[in-house]
C-alpha cells in the first residue's frame, strides 16, 4: 500500500470517527510546517505547506482544503480533498467555506495532556479567532482531541505492517550488535556501530540519533536519554540497548539486554538472573492486564505492583506507550497516574493500539537491566510485534 | 565553532536583547520536541526533550532549566543552564524557579505573524496557565515575538559563515547540474540527479526534499512549490531550478536560470532575454532600497515597481524572507502588505539579517524567468553571499 492509500485509508476512518464521536467538522489549521509541523497533518495529507492552510475534514466526507496558490498543486495531486486556493489571504475563503459547511462544532488541534493532538499554536489559534469574529463559528470550537487520538491510535492494517516491518529490522540489528561487540568496547563505538547499519540502510531513526540507540554498559551508565558516552563495557557487566528505527514512516520500540561473562562464568550470577527474571515478570503481569477498555493506568499498575512486590523501587517512567509515526506516539499512555501524564493515563486501551511494554531495575555494580516489546491489542488480548526477550543474552568475555 | 560554542553566542545575545527590549526573562516551554519542536528552541539548546521543560533565560544572565529526570543529564552536558530535575511533574518547581527570579514580564513563544516566534502550542499555553494561576505571573506573560525576531535574525558571525557554506556548496551543485542537462530529460530526472549528489555529499536539504529542487521546465510545468514531474526540458524553452541545502544547521536558497538553444541559435531570443534583464533589474533595485532601518514592505515595492512599469504583471509573492536555520527563517518577509504577509512585512531590516532576494516573470511559450540570491545586510549596504546570476546560461540543443 503506497502513502496515499494508506492517507486515503486513515481519512476513511477520520470520517468514521467523526460520526461516531458526533462531530460535523474537523480543521487542521497550519503555516509553514517545515519549521512548526502539526502532527496530525501526516495521518491526513502528507505534504508540506508554507502560507496558512486548512485542511476541513467533514463528517459528511466532503473533505475541503483552503491553501496558498503556489502550494495549491501538492493539494490537489493527494485527490482527497476539494482545494481551493487564495493569493492575497485565507480569511475569506475559510469563512466562505465554513458557511457553506455549516458545521455545530469545529474540532481544533489542542489538547493540555495529548502532544499527538496539540499541533495549533497559540498565534494560529489567535489568528483564527480573528478571522471568525463576528461568524457563528467563533463560538464552535472544541477540542480534537478525542478524534486524533482514536484516529492515531487505532492502527490500521497497513500501519501495523508497517510497524511489524521496523520490529524486525531492529531484531536483526540486535543480532548484529551481539555479533559485534566486545568487552572494552564504549558505549559510543556500540551506539555509532549502530548508526553506521541504520544509515547504509537508508533507514531513520525513531527518536533522535543522539540518543538512539541508548547503551548502558554497566553501573555507570546514566540511566534516561541520554547520549551514549566513553563507559567500556566489562565483563561482569551488563549491556542495555534501547533502539528504535523509522522505516516507511513507522517505528519501533525495543529494549534489549546482555550480560558479559566474567572469567570462568559459563552463566550471569544470581542477582543478575534474578533481576532479569523479575521485569520479564513485570512485563507479563501488565500483559495480562493490557486488555481493551482497561484505563492506562491499570496495566502500569500490574507491572508496577509486580517489581515492588519482589523488592526492587518501582521505576520512574510510565509502563508503555502508543508506537506509530513516532516513538512517542501521543494519546493512551500507560502510566500512574502522576501529574506528568495526567488525563492520558485515564484513556482507555482500544483495539488496534500498539503499545510499548517497558520497565527497568538496576542491579547494584552490575548495570541496568531493562527490557521493552512492542505488542499490538486485539479483541481478545494482545499479539507482540517483536519476539520477546525471555532469557538473557550472552557476551562472551574474551 | 562547535554547536555548543555557536548556542553559548547566541544566549549571549539573547541576554543582551532581553536587555535592550526591557523583559527580565524569556520562556521556552516545551514537550515532546521531536514530535512538536518549537523553533526558538534551536537557538538557545540544541537537544530534544521528552517531559514537560521550562528554559528560562534571564536578563541576569543566570539562565535556569526545569526538565524531567530522564532527559536532564542532556540539559546538564550543554553547561549552559542550572538545571532543575523533576520525576512527577514540572508545576511546582517551575513556580519556585519563577518567585526565585520574580521577573516582571515573562516573554512566550507566541506570534499570530511569526511562525518561528510561535512554538508554543494552545495546549502548553493552557497548561501553563492552570499552573501559574494564584500566582502574579500568570498576568506577567507577553509574547517573546520581538525577543526571537532580533535573536534570529541578527545572524552571528558564525551563523554567517555556515550560511556562506551552504551557499558555496549549492553554487558547485548549480555547475554540476550544467555538465549533467541534457535537452529530453525531465524535471523528475533532473531532480534525482541532485538528490543524488546532496545525499552523497551527506548534506540536508533547506526544505523538504519533494520538492526541492523545484524543476521548471518550459511553459507547461506549474510554478510554485510543486513536486518536480514528467514535463521533458525542450530545445527553446528554460531551465529554471529553485535549490537549497543545508549544511551545519544552516541554509542556502537559490535560483538559476538556463536556456536550452534551438536549432542554429547561439544566444537566447529577445524576449527571453529581456525578461533576463527585466528580473535582473527587479533585484538591483530591490538590493538598492535593502538597507537598515527600511520596512520590509518598501524593498519588495522597489522590486515590484520595476516589473510593473517594465509591462510585467507583478508576482504574487514576497521579493525576499529571511534564510538561516531553514530556508524561511521566520520573521521580516520582503512582502507587500497583503493579509498574508499582515505585520511582518511592516517589520525594520536590520543589520546582520541574511535576505533572499527573489521574483519571477513569465515568458510564453518559453517557460519561467525566475532569480534567487542571497545576501547579507551589513551597516551601509548589502553584501551578496552569492555569486549574483548576472547572465542568463544556456545549455546546448545538441
Amino acid at each position: 500500500m503506497n502513502n496515499t492509500q494508506l492517507i486515503q485509508e486513515k481519512l476513511a476512518q477520520a470520517t468514521a470517527i467523526l460520526d461516531e464521536l458526533n462531530v460535523d467538522a474537523w480543521l487542521t489549521f497550519v503555516r509553514e510546517t517545515s519549521l512548526q509541523p502539526d502532527p496530525a497533518l501526516e495521518l491526513i495529507a502528507d505534504i508540506d505547506v508554507t502560507w496558512k492552510t486548512a485542511f476541513i475534514v467533514s463528517r459528511s466526507g466532503r473533505h475541503v482544503c483552503i491553501i496558498g496558490h503556489f502550494d495549491a498543486e501538492n493539494a490537489r495531486n493527494l485527490g482527497l480533498y476539494q482545494v481551493i486556493d487564495y493569493h492575497q489571504g485565507i480569511s475569506q475563503p475559510l469563512r466562505e467555506a465554513l458557511a457553506k459547511l455549516d458545521p455545530a462544532q469545529i474540532a481544533i488541534n489542542y489538547s493540555e495532556n495529548d502532544v499527538a493532538a496539540d499541533g495549533l499554536s497559540l498565534g494560529m489559534y489567535r489568528s483564527l479567532q480573528v478571522m471568525l469574529a463576528g461568524t457563528p463559528y467563533a463560538d464552535r470550537l472544541i477540542s480534537a482531541e478525542k478524534i486524533i487520538a482514536a484516529l492515531r491510535g487505532r492502527k490500521s492494517q497497513a500501519e501495523i505492517e508497517r510497524v511489524r516491518q521496523a520490529v524486525a529490522t531492529t531484531e536483526t540489528l540486535f543480532d548484529e550488535v551481539e555479533e559485534f561487540v566486545r568487552p572494552g568496547m564504549t558505549q559510543r563505538e556500540i551506539a555509532e556501530f549502530v548508526h553506521g547499519r541504520i544509515d547504509s540502510l537508508g533507514l531513520g531513526y525513531a527518536w533522535p540519533k543522539p540518543f538512539n540507540p541508548i547503551v548502558t554498559c554497566g553501573p555507570e551508565s546514566a540511566s534516561g536519554h541520554a547520549a551514549p558516552g566513553d563507559v567500556a563495557l566489562q565483563k561482569g557487566h551488563t549491556l542495555h540497548m534501547d533502539l528504535g528505527v523509522r522505516q516507511n514512516d513507522y517505528c519501533s520500540d525495543i529494549q534489549r539486554m546482555w550480560y558479559v561473562l566474567d572469567d570462568g562464568e559459563t552463566a550471569a550470577p544470581p542477582e543478575v538472573q534474578r533481576a532479569f527474571e523479575v521485569v520479564l515478570g513485570a512485563i507479563k503481569a501488565g500483559e495480562a492486564a493490557l486488555r481493551p477498555g482497561v484505563p492506562g493506568w491499570q496495566v502500569d499498575a500490574a507491572a508496577r505492583a509486580h517489581i515492588v512486590e519482589n523488592g526492587y523501587p518501582e521505576y520512574m517512567h510510565a509502563f508503555g506507550h502508543l508506537l506509530g509515526r513516532v516513538a512517542h506516539d501521543g494519546a493512551t499512555v500507560l502510566g500512574p497516574r502522576w501529574e506528568r501524564y495526567a488525563g492520558i493515563c485515564d484513556l482507555p486501551v482500544e483495539v488496534g493500539n500498539i503499545f510499548t511494554l517497558e520497565l527497568h531495575v538496576i542491579v547494584p555494580e552490575r548495570g541496568m537491566m531493562s527490557l521493552e516489546e512492542d505488542v499490538l491489542v486485539t479483541a481478545d488480548g494482545v499479539e507482540y510485534l517483536s519476539e520477546p526477550q525471555t532469557s538473557l543474552r550472552y557476551i562472551q568475555g574474551y
